[in-house]
């Protein structure tokens, strides 16, 4: 891990920007975490926040020596700018104005990388789906067999949105300016304002004491990821869904009902397997990880 | 257009099974439709049909000589089975019991074929969503851009069911089994039953005189397929999406309004082109004619 200049251990700084906690750190080549800290994200000053973080982890420290920084953000990214985020309302933002630091900076999309790392370390396989459930939604398409590797990406980049999807349209009014996405019922954020609720693990705790109000959310959560995941399934028929995120924590009270009303949604085919994450949480960080390294310059 | 053997012109024998239409000929290598033949898809004893139309293509005929046959069909296919077919209500018919004629076969599904003949001899381009709707609706993913090219067949070959996505959960019921799927609103069988009409044409006629419950079924078909375009599109993210199929000689009675609907279910990103087939209703013929050239054995 030391450096051919012998200056210290190779690393990039990495962030991985939440609805609710932005997960920054130092990671090695191999996808090693040298160093992690967590910070809120604000209501408001994300880009500033953002930009105060990158600054902190990308000095020097412990022997360790940022080469590059990988940024991951949420909604609509491409490589230049973080074009769309119904999270933080942000449009058109260009990468340097996320950081002033004087190192190669890679933004992403949050997802997306996040399936990549959990390709790379995790659960990996083909034909993925890897859908992470935090404050918001959205799901990396994760498609290998028989093309040629690789999570697709589609026209502009802009695939995986299916936490807007419209699982119930003329549902609830969503965030992002639609009716009845998948995220006004199933993300983290969705479950936890209409319980009235801190947060989704504090409607799962709710959940498993029988609570009212608590199982009816958490009844819909299930009964829309489930259309989700079946409106997915016929159209891209993937071997494996992997849950990811916060709420995949949940585990069994997630997985189990989900499964069933899957199942049930399915009459002519089989469904695919519907696991949690082998790498819960990190696998944000990670994934910013993985964009850092593709940003160091060879040799 | 001879064969080396001189002893005829080479083709092969292509049927496409729809659930009104059987579109039967025979094809030479080029997507030359070189003789065709309607029959109606019959009601019950399917399978004798298609082994009979088979059989009668396959024959030489007026110099054109057989080396294959290629038969698309509709539901779950693998190439050695047809799995399930809502429109007919077979389960797993071995490839053999369709034709027992003395040429190589090759059993496909009806509109990836047709998707492939699209990009073939049609419209064309990366990263399209083919979509015919005839009595039936399914859809091929044509994914090219970043994957190495080809239609996305999924882990068991069975993705592209779009026509069976829920789009109202708690909808019509369909054929299929499930609830409120796409083709139960948008499919020419669903419009022209809802309608007590003769055929999805006979729906459009109506529509262009201002007949009310025309115009509301026609328009409930038409905020189905918005949906389902919605969906594909957050997922997929495509360049273009093709409307193939009877439905499509609608035209701008059915594009003009699409366009419209589709954006305004989609709140944060664009929507994708939407243009009717180059082909029209041939695509599904010269499908299973690729299918067959690709079972003529090589040299």
């Amino acid at each position: 891990m030391i450096s051919s200049a012998g200056t210290g251990t190779e690393c990039v700084a990495a962030v991985d920007v939440g609805g609710t906690t932005m997960k920054g750190g130092l990671v090695g080549r191999d996808g090693t975490v040298l160093y992690d800290e967590r910070r809120p994200t604000p209501q408001s000053g994300v880009i500033n926040a953002i930009s105060r973080f990158v600054g902190d982890l990308a000095r020097p420290r412990d022997g360790l020596v940022p080469r590059a920084v990988g940024l991951a953000v949420p909604g609509l990214v491409t490589p230049t700018h973080a074009v769309f985020s119904a999270a933080f309302g942000w449009r058109d933002v260009p990468v340097a104005s996320f950081t002033d630091v004087d190192l190669p900076v890679a933004l992403g999309h949050d997802v997306r990388s996040a399936g990549e790392a959990e390709l790379a370390y995790g659960v990996g396989g083909d034909d993925v789906l890897f859908l992470p459930i935090g404050t918001g939604i959205a799901g990396a398409v994760v498609l290998s067999g028989g093309l040629n590797g690789g999570l697709y990406g589609g026209a502009d980049g802009w695939a995986g949105q299916i936490g807007h999807i419209p699982v119930w349209p003329e549902g609830l009014a969503c965030r992002c300016g639609q009716r009845g996405c998948l995220a006004a019922y199933s993300s983290g954020g969705a479950v936890a304002a209409r319980c009235g609720s801190p947060s989704a693990a504090d409607v799962v705790r709710r959940v498993a004491e029988g609570d009212p109000p608590a199982v009816q959310v958490w009844d819909e959560a299930v009964e829309a990821l489930a259309l989700a995941l079946a409106t997915y399934t016929l159209l891209l028929d993937p071997a494996t869904v992997v849950i990811g995120g916060g709420v995949s924590l949940a585990g069994d009270t997630l997985l189990v009902p989900l499964r069933e009303r899957l199942g049930a949604r399915l009459a002519f085919r089989r469904p695919p397997d519907v696991v949690a994450s082998g790498l819960g949480i990190r696998a944000g960080l990670l994934g910013a990880g993985l964009l850092g390294w593709r940003a160091v310059p060879a040799g």
